[in-house]
């Protein structure tokens, strides 16, 4: 088969984002909409007439390179987050990052695009690593696209949100937290909400730090509840 | 930055589909539900536990390779056909195959899985050319993509189709392509009535050929109509 050989891509872009590590990132798109990520089109790629109309679509497909996590390679069989972590699918049948292929797409919501200096896209509800390379934008064609009918398999529906409370000492550090987006607090509570736990760690002494922007959220779960306990630089 | 280097994929599978050339593929999935594609996986990717769950999806994402225009390049502004061919839109925002990186996205059905004899996934309304490398599947997560309240810009519904009718001599040649599929006559009539002709091309007496299978089916456009000619071998 002739057109089989390996193909060849360069990155168009780069993420801006302030997850900085997988851990906390959520596990699908839209769960966390305080989440504001930056796309940023590389040269040669970055001329304005390359995305000339496309403020008229209200989301984008981002294809992208699971950078971090490309070099673990591939196995035919995942354990799912959302399947407690203990039942085995496949991996074409599953969102992994491990695949033989380490490609990601995650449809995003396009909240502004800027060509005053280069290309910058705005995007929401993004859940992209800081730095990860991307490949393709497309605009999303809600008459094909959306399919509010389609089977979802074992993924029918977003996940249980935990109720987020703050220590004392995570309300002080959050207020001399000056340098943060105004959204910090709202970022953290959705970060939280969405469960970053391993599947099937459920030890409520145990403390847990995510990465945001250049802070370590230090949180505990018990039950259905997170709180965040401290917020370090 | 260090992850923005070129990325390498290899395919997992390739496309057997009845379109054989560009000229006539719908130009979204899902206006042909007639066409009837398989997606085989190649060794070593071909493994039943790759697709283990699969079947609970309606839905499939298919990643592939517009291999067949891939030497063409890009260039920053294209002129879609939806818009006439006239207007021009940047190339993030058109699903236009000329992209910097030549990677194509497709929801599709998923109809049946079959592991009997190394891996095939039989997809329905798929918009993919015989022989197209296949870099990914994903399932489609309804709760997530299904988006039906997005604004598609230019792209706000399926074109008006056109009425189709068929020549005596069409007819005839059908009745005797008894090698054809049992639903080919339903796959010409849709493949036509999505009007594949190029956009801005009005000339009622031009006859125009779309290969589908082993056939050349013929057809001319007046109107709102096409009427099928002759299929020739």
């Amino acid at each position: 088969m002739p057109h089989m050989q390996p193909v060849t891509f360069t990155p168009i872009g780069v993420i801006h984002s302030p997850y900085k590590e997988k851990f906390g990132i959520p596990r699908q798109p839209s769960l966390v909409p305080a989440a504001r990520i930056t796309l940023e089109l590389v040269p040669p790629f970055d001329h304005p007439d390359a995305v000339r109309g496309l403020e008229a679509f209200s989301h984008v497909w981002i294809s992208f390179v699971f950078h971090q996590t490309a070099a673990r390679g591939w196995t035919p069989l995942v354990r799912p987050p959302r399947l407690g972590g203990n039942a085995k699918v496949g991996v074409f049948a599953s969102r992994s990052t491990h695949r033989p292929n380490p490609l990601g797409l995650s449809l995003v919501e396009l909240l502004g695009v800027d060509t005053s200096n280069g290309v910058r896209l705005l995007l929401g509800g993004a859940d992209l690593l800081d730095g990860t390379p991307v490949l393709d934008i497309k605009p999303y064609i809600p008459f094909v696209e959306a399919r509010p009918e389609a089977q979802g398999g074992f993924v029918d529906g977003p996940p249980p949100a935990l109720a987020v409370s703050w220590s004392e000492q995570a309300s002080a550090d959050l207020a001399a937290a000056t340098d943060a987006p105004a959204d910090f607090a709202e970022l953290i509570v959705q970060v939280l909400a969405q469960d970053p736990r391993p599947a099937y760690q459920d030890d409520p002494e145990r403390i847990y730090g995510v990465r945001l922007y250049c802070y370590d959220v230090r949180f505990k779960v018990a039950g259905q509840s997170a709180q965040v306990l401290e917020i370090c630089r």
